[in-house]
């Protein structure tokens, strides 16, 4: 189809002509609708696709890989865009190919605690729609993001602890191959070892060796009680001792986030709270009623001798909600303790026994810093978060941030920790993955090259071939 | 290094003599050495190795690599040859590697829950050296497997329901690979981000893709109050029922392991126990004092409603020893039903909603079939395993077990399972991988060609290239 694609080109016409045939309206190269599927919510340049074109279906995925393939021309999945890493942006053009609408939720099957969802789904449609069922999905990124995107990234978030990350939560995908077949990773038995862990294989790989247009999940009976609290600590060290030591006496902490004052008082004006502006956990404890008074009694105990302060219980559903929705919102928090001002999103993961040490030398830097920061995580996993809240036209903020991030992995490194717990490699960390990894990073070109021999899929995206 | 090696030759002259000089009397060639490393627990004929080498340290595992793959000769790792579905015979010849001297502890990280093993670490060895402080590695295949070839195979077990398999428990993986590098899959952070889910990829690939030589272990804290009991069921449908019910509820069982009346009888005469010759559920709960209480209150209501007898507790830890020794003798009990058989064990995992189905179909052949048989699993899974106990010398009962296992493993991919839910592939379920999976095993395949192009690790093993 016509001469080799090259980034920059625009779309060859023969492409054009066949997208359009097929998609009709549902194919587009407008300004704004190329820009909305080339932004980042963070401090990522926009890099516009060439198009986008709206799947409704496995099948016309299918058609948009094989078209796209005989052009030569990138493909990159895309679902809500929140992703923070630069993850679906049009380093070489291409097509953003948009599952926003294959929203359909295939089969619930409550005897197996499992659903099978189209990629588009979001997880909050996904929750709605099982409560009735007594039923839930755990994880929870924060973000209203789909599920396809959570999978393609390997997303946790506030949940995590108890219930796992999407490695866990995944039971199988349907996946777009890049020579256009479509495969299933796995059946629905719960556990498996039939061959390679396919499944695990594409969950993760930001749509760079598939693109996922189905997913089977784990799901969780709603427990018979939830009670939430938060709780504020003198000391980083003293929250974090508390959860560590929960965890030790086998307390299944369901969330346990920490947030530093500087997001304490990002939430309080943001939210409207009142929380006081230390560095507080937010907990979340779920089963029977017995149960959850259990681990509340023992949690508080260790919260009093490790420096804590009253628990402020957030007994009734609307005020859980309120909290957890004032924690999901503290990157918009955050961003806007400058009116004006652009986020900067990062994130890095440490053994637990590190992680005190860890937030406590990055806040010290933050705190010599001019650039407003926050830190906020999920404690009970080593995983923490720093939102810049930069001036968009200051280049000297933006060097300053780069260092300041370069300086938090390379922490993390030290203390055989991760560059990414939960955000993904995107553009954002590429520099850090060959160092965290070594010779690791190229068994996984191996497998990108074995998999998608012409590079279309999400092209320049985790590392460069 | 001499002619392409061809299966049956021996081993090419130049490198018996490298290896001699490398690895003197760790390397031999003896008969009943090789037979010891080719032959199977099961009903698999020997298919010995031309050699053995005895590997101790990650850099002779490179040193045997970067030999073998110089003269073409298959490599296949060994453990502690515990596998069932012939995962380590040597189908092609060449070099037995056996890792069962990698037995050092590396690390044992308390606090962050985790620890570093060498691949010939056994999981008895493991769990002995980590009891005074508090921990536990909880996944238990029964046999006293190494915790490399447990890696290999995706092994999982008893408790599974609770603690989840092998892909849960690795954290990272100290890899040779088939160029012979050395590569560490994951740093030592609970969750990450970072690019593909190499991890993952090799748990389960059962040595085709490299070797494993050190595995980085997720632990848990010993709980306050283990107790376990058992409680007969008038029907296979109650005691699945009383399980899923259980799960619905948000009991999170430790343990909960059916057996069938014929596997009862077995372990009655194995272990001189006096169980009532029904089907069983075998229980363990782990919690608080309080929490196990009330789990055990939860649970038996269920079971009295779904026709279960009273409960038999084994509360001190002898007497659990004792209740798991039985179940973890539970094969040999099976074969042992007739005096010299041999054993054929296989394995399904549907979605527990089937499960009572499936076992009461696979129930009803089992009883019009001439060869004992019985029938254990991990039911809070959906995975059970059926035991035959086969003259050795009779064709006739080899082809009607054959036919069993067809028809029982269709039965399971009919209800949307897997064709092995925790033994592997190996060469026993080959001819059902493709029929499970369909074109994802051309993935595996691409896979496989990319990391080991010249298919020297464990060739023929899970699918034919």
């Amino acid at each position: 189809m016509g001469e080799a694609y090259q980034s920059g080109d625009g779309l060859p016409v023969e492409l054009i002509g066949a997208l359009a045939e097929r998609f009709g309206d549902r194919f587009q190269q407008g300004d704004a609708i190329r820009l909305e599927h080339g932004r980042s919510e963070t401090h990522f340049a926009p890099m516009p696709p060439d198009g986008v074109v709206f799947a409704e279906t496995t099948d016309e995925v299918v058609a948009v890989v094989n078209l796209c393939r005989e052009a030569g021309v990138p493909i990159i999945p895309f679902g809500a865009g929140t992703s923070v890493e630069g993850n679906t942006l049009a380093v070489q053009g291409g097509i953003s190919l948009d599952l926003s609408r294959m929203i359909r939720i295939v089969a619930v099957n409550t005897d197996d605690f499992d659903c099978v969802v189209e990629a588009g789904v979001r997880r909050e449609q996904l929750n709605e729609y099982l409560r009735d069922q007594g039923l839930f999905f755990p994880i929870d990124p924060g973000a209203n993001a789909t599920i396809g995107g959570m999978a393609s990234t390997r997303a946790s978030g506030t949940n995590a602890v108890r219930y796992g990350t999407m490695r866990e939560a995944v039971l199988g995908l349907t996946v777009v191959t890049a020579d256009g077949r479509v495969i299933r990773t796995s059946r629905r038995a719960r556990k498996s070892s039939a061959g390679y862990d396919l499944t695990r294989l594409f969950v993760g790989s930001e749509g760079t060796l598939g693109i996922v247009t189905e997913v089977t999940l784990r799901l969780h009976p709603i427990p018979e009680a939830i009670s939430a609290a938060t709780c504020s600590f003198a000391t980083i060290a003293g929250a974090v001792d508390t959860v560590v030591q929960s965890i030790q006496l086998g307390i299944p902490l369901a969330r346990v986030e920490i947030l530093d004052d500087v997001q304490i008082r990002a939430v309080n004006s943001w939210s409207k709270l009142d929380l006081p502006e230390l560095t507080t956990l937010f907990f979340e404890f779920h089963g029977s009623e017995r149960y959850v008074a259990e681990q509340v009694e023992t949690v508080k105990e260790l919260a009093t001798a490790n420096g804590g302060g009253e628990f402020r219980w957030a007994h009734r559903t609307e005020e859980r909600s309120a909290l957890w929705k004032a924690r999901h919102e503290a990157y918009y928090a955050a961003v806007n303790l400058r009116p004006g001002a652009i986020g900067w999103a990062t994130d890095v993961c440490v053994p637990i026994s590190r992680l005190a040490e860890c937030i406590a030398e990055t806040k010290r830097e933050l705190e010599a810093s001019s650039v407003p920061a926050t830190i906020l995580g999920h404690v009970g996993d080593g995983n923490f978060h720093v939102v810049f809240s930069m001036d968009p036209d200051s280049e000297a903020e933006l060097e300053e941030v780069k260092a300041i991030n370069a300086r938090l992995v390379r922490r993390a490194l030290d203390m055989d920790g991760t560059c990414t717990g939960e955000h993904g490699i995107g553009l954002g960390k590429q520099q850090w993955l060959e160092e965290e990894l070594g010779d690791a990073v190229d068994l996984m070109r191996a497998v990108k090259m074995a998999l998608d021999p012409d590079n279309i899929l999400n092209p320049g995206k985790v590392f460069q071939l």
